[in-house]
């Protein structure tokens, strides 16, 4: 079985096809990375940070090479400028999409959901740091993170029916009524209005509001200290987070029993007992 | 295949068996219709609006009926005299269902889920006006509409424990808990208490609440705004908005991608384009 | 078919395996009967009453007896000196379980889902009564009850990243979302902080915040309120309200309808319909 002759590999480094992005240049959005923390950055500032067809599918890519990045265990987006993102730019999307066929329209719907998609897959929590304007698929963007944290003068719209577009964009009917709720998610999807800043927090949107001057900070703080946790673990939390919305609640035990016994073999999971007997702060490794 | 002789149908006029319903003249519950916007007004303010066999059956079709109506793009549902509606009647309803055998208090059982099945099946979404008592299977009625206004003296109460049943009637261990969260859900459906109009809107059960002399008039002001939208992705949001309830949030992605490029190729996303591009506002005709 | 000199049983008794808990000595923590509420006590005050090996096996066999007993109607979960639970022993557990090989581990992440089923799956609504410290394994019984009272002063953490480990244990991923939404269930998980007891009442987690004095009280009562509603009826709410998690809406509808039909054939629902009639409160027995 296999060639002898074939060049070998360090299984360590060559299992899961594992790379590290810290250096990686992004083309079409700011892309930075401290410690552990990585901060995608939507920088069109003029525009409201619109996305484009070609800042979808960089992100999409990104997210999906994070599945398998060993150097950055959190992720914060973010906007410039006071706003978090307008959407996709009606100009260089909504333009071109009206003059598509049906299989060219779906093939542009699969690849933003393609996006959610891979900001799910991927191991690292995200965290949105969202001030000002955060519309259509920059709300979107938002709900697809894993925390949020907002402003008093953010402005979230779920702005599909504005423009002439069903509400089911993106995965919104699946995974904004279970943050906020059926109600409040179907009046949102409906009416296309805006969720002002306290209304977010108020019903579970965003985990905090936040000074306009300081949110992108405390979403760095925040995703500093999830890093600093157990990551592998912190991964698994992830996916178990969206694995289990379609399974019996007897299934997901079994899906979780299994999942959280791979986790007490980690030597994070002995770190943090002996730390604890000796009193002291364990420090995680991500193995 | 067919016969060259069968009538030729404008197959526009005909395609889903369409229908208008302005001029439906109800037996057991008031109906009007006010531009795209249909009222069902529950009309025994002496007993609160109780729903009898009768009015279940009607209301149970007519919602039916909605599915295939061109003319009709929104629902308001309310009650006359400060009340929204008591549920089943005692005597009508409750007397006779202690003498029923199996197969038919489950023929029975099917018919009430059924009224809520065709709730959820129509396109147009519902609003729910709700002042006063709201009991039963009025809170059932509420619930499975897809937005709700409410005022401060309304009480809402799932009370079939206190009638000796479980709260599991036409839907409500599903929808309710996705409304409110299950926690709350399980207290009013093991106790029967009333959830106060505060309570409502605090737990997302209300969008809002409005003076009772009011809601009416902003429920069906609501509607006209969610009417005036463009109408056929209304339909489809409302669609998604429960189809994918069991679906993994993968599968859930798919099938808005699919959904959402057909609603990209209708005149309404190509009018809310060009109105944008002419900085007007899209006047949607729902195709 | 069967041995006709076989010792014939009456088959009320014997019907579904049918038993008698008050009397039931219990080992591992506090166990007693008031009418048709029982009560547990977690009772290690001095170590924040934390589950060991042996309680843990306790709970899910004494919650699987639940579900064939016939005395008991409701039960109550509380701890002993001011706080719920502490969690698994970092002595008597974690210590341990670092030593564990991949079988064992999954044997014991196995039995710990297990009594969460247990919970969910005995007919009888639990009651939390939860104070002070109610952290990991804690967090996750209080989680898996059906109705929780808390005080202002209670801390609620699902703090399992802090020992390394995921959110995903004893079905937390999938349960607490459903209670509290998925943004704020994803924070508590991924980062372990606790939830006061002002957010829990804010965000759905308790029901109701009582006075630290009171809590224990106030459960039992509003255990025996719904111990003297419709028992059976009571375990069916408690059976769909899980059961239907994973089903689409018309599947939850017509399972609702073969429920309600069972419901629907009791002497409670005819006890409720006399009384009724007679302008009386109606004394339901159960059946």
């Amino acid at each position: 079985m296999g060639n002898d002759n074939a060049p070998r590999l360090d299984p360590a480094l060559e299992a899961g096809n594992r790379r590290r992005l810290a250096g990686y240049a992004a083309k079409h959005f700011g892309w930075s990375v401290d410690g552990k923390v990585a901060t995608v950055t939507l920088n069109r500032p003029e525009r409201k940070n619109p996305l484009t067809f070609d800042s979808y599918a960089e992100l999409r890519d990104l997210f999906g090479q994070l599945r398998y990045a060993t150097d950055v265990q959190a992720v914060v987006v973010t906007g410039e400028g006071g706003n978090f993102c307008s959407g996709g730019d009606v100009h260089e999307i909504i333009g071109p999409l009206v003059r598509l066929s049906a299989p060219e329209l779906l093939m542009f719907t699969r690849m933003t959901g393609d996006l959610v998609k891979a900001m799910r897959a991927c191991p690292q929590p995200i965290v949105a740091a969202v001030d000002g304007v955060c519309a259509g698929a920059g709300a979107i963007v938002a709900m697809s993170s894993d925390l949020r944290l907002g402003t008093a003068r953010s402005k979230t719209a779920f702005l599909f029916n504005r423009v002439g577009l069903a509400g089911c964009d993106m995965g919104a009917c699946a995974i904004l009524p279970r943050i906020i709720g059926q109600g409040r998610a179907s009046e949102l999807l409906y009416t296309g209005r805006s969720m002002s800043g306290e209304e977010g927090e108020r019903w579970g949107f965003f985990n905090r509001l936040c000074e306009p001057d300081a949110v992108l900070a405390e979403a760095r703080k925040l995703a500093a200290d999830v890093a600093a946790g157990p990551t592998f673990a912190n991964g698994i939390t992830k996916t178990m987070l969206h694995q289990e919305w379609a399974m019996t609640l007897e299934q997901a035990i079994e899906a979780e029993a299994q999942a959280q016994a791979i986790c007490m073999l980690t030597e994070d999971f002995k770190r943090a007992y002996h730390a604890f007997v000796a009193k002291q702060k364990p420090v995680f490794e991500g193995n």
